[in-house]
């Protein structure tokens, strides 16, 4: 990988356009598949406005509408940077995007929240490198292409299943993906226990997400200063951090729960604009929940390993009813 | 007590007119306290169309729209039915009924669900004999004053705090009471381990009120037939019968826990019309829910006794805030 490296963006929502300029920026060749915003991204690009980058134009090499469509011209890809939300209940996210990987050293770098999300593309693509990204992120999508970015950008990862990470092309791989997203000025940690880091993600949105919409459509901050909502967030966390500790082989933190919650919660509410879980996003527009790799996928750890998780079964058995008469799926 | 007692009914709602009616059809003397079906009441009675005991209008002894004009004429009674909801963490019950209550010797017959409820009525008078009651009835108001009503009428009851159970004048009083309602065809039951009845009533009440809520609006049948809310409904009632078993002192059941569970929901399933929970009826009239003493008074008791009830404590949390944001109060 002496030349530029080629990039596929699956997804150029809010989230797969700021990294997909920046890698850009950084000198890397950027094509993009588009749904909602294909048409515009298509004509005028993406204008981005960030607080941490300035303002942009990002024109992507290619713009494509499909999977399939990215390989019309047998292109090969050294990277395709998964984008799109994971939605395993509704759709295999690897049938996804398997028309776009033609070939066997493509790494599949999966910037998608959640437990459990390589095993969809560890089935289809079994001998493609697998990146899993904790993404942090503070963007969206105002209109059609224009994307708001305020001060992060910073993806921790490392390659899945830790036997492969000693591997020399794995290796390898690392820095190409580390190079290129540091010409673009994103931050980059690469991370051994890379799973901690996921869990550590989920403990908030896995715990904020579906409380925000259960309890009636509150956002974080109404539910760090409600005593209940408050208390009712914290009993979620200490059942995930009890798990991740297990799973994770780490401990989340050195911290006693309570205090290590208290400091998340204090985090959170002093955030300048109140944070609206995008769990909420999706429900307020009707859009399905990621509820399954964020929510299911840990549960299902958890009774395999005989982890009592009663508080986060109860809030994902309601999220799911609730979605049921949302999206009008309970009706035959 | 020779002559025709004389019986203050506090709440002319679906409940309490059915069984003042059916008292006074047994000979006592009936006066009604109605709110909102007051004019009604007072110019035409009760239209009642009961399954059980056929057709009828009902002409109370007396209608009044408040408790202090029930005494206007210093009127003492043998028994107070309170038919209104339980409503302590709004307002004291036992202050809404406190003007009619003249004499110690009055019986306070409390028709209301959950667990906790004789507490305030203690307190406030605590040299009145009270009497809780388990209610057995399938009626509703369908306009102001006509009351819709089917095949159950039916109260089980005994002297609340079983020390007092054999004191001479307390026999009295369930004796009389019995009679009259023997007399009017309601089935009655004297209990000495009255709160097992209360609890297993809870144990239907606190399980698929709160869910059919906060699931989003789903009547019993729906989430017995939906296997996600069957198992959250199932996880619930299970914390609720052990914890039932250890405070009233005798099993709920001598079957096993999800054979019990099974036969209440096959029963509830096979009910002729879907069962809407009154606290998802409530919730949908924007009213308050008896969240506190059908939730909350038995999650305390739980709390005092080391007993853990997660699910319950997550479904309680999530009522609440769904109450606030539906009624507004979580603005300020």
């Amino acid at each position: 990988m002496t030349k530029a490296s080629k990039y596929l963006i699956f997804g150029g929502g809010a989230v797969g356009s700021v990294f997909a300029w920046r890698l850009q920026k950084g000198g890397a060749n950027v094509s993009v598949i588009c749904r909602s915003n294909y048409e515009a991204v298509r004509d005028n690009g993406f204008k981005i406005n960030s607080v941490k980058h300035g303002p942009g134009v990002f024109i992507p090499d290619n713009v494509y509408s499909t999977a399939s469509e990215a390989v019309s011209n047998n292109q090969v890809y050294d990277f395709i940077l998964v984008c799109s939300k994971s939605l395993p209940n509704i759709v295999n996210p690897a049938e996804l995007v398997a028309p776009s990987v033609l070939n066997k050293k493509t790494v599949l770098v999966l910037m998608q929240n959640g437990i459990g999300i390589e095993q969809y593309f560890e089935e289809k693509f079994p001998q493609n490198p697998i990146v899993p990204v904790t993404v942090y992120v503070d963007s969206f999508q105002t209109e059609l292409g224009h994307i708001s970015h305020g001060n992060t950008s910073k993806l921790e990862y490392g390659i899945y299943k830790s036997e492969h990470a000693d591997n020399e092309y794995n290796k390898l791989i690392l820095e190409q993906f580390e190079h290129d997203l540091l010409a673009g000025d994103v931050e980059s940690v690469i991370l051994k226990n890379l799973q901690r880091a996921r869990w550590s993600k989920v403990i908030w949105n896995a715990t904020f997400g579906p409380v925000s919409v259960v309890a009636g459509k509150y956002n974080a901050r109404e539910l760090i200063r409600d005593p209940l909502a408050n208390q009712l967030v914290r009993n979620a966390m200490k059942e995930l951090i009890e798990l991740s500790d297990v799973v994770t082989g780490e401990k989340t933190t050195e911290l006693p729960p309570d205090e290590y919650i208290s400091g998340i919660m204090h985090f959170t509410d002093n955030r300048k604009n109140a944070v609206v879980p995008s769990m909420l996003v999706d429900f307020q527009n009707k859009r399905p929940m990621e509820h399954q790799v964020i929510v299911k996928n840990p549960i299902d750890v958890a009774n395999k390993l005989g982890i009592k998780v009663p508080v986060m079964e109860t809030l994902y058995a309601l999220l799911v009813l609730l979605e049921k008469k949302s999206l009008g799926s309970d009706k035959e």
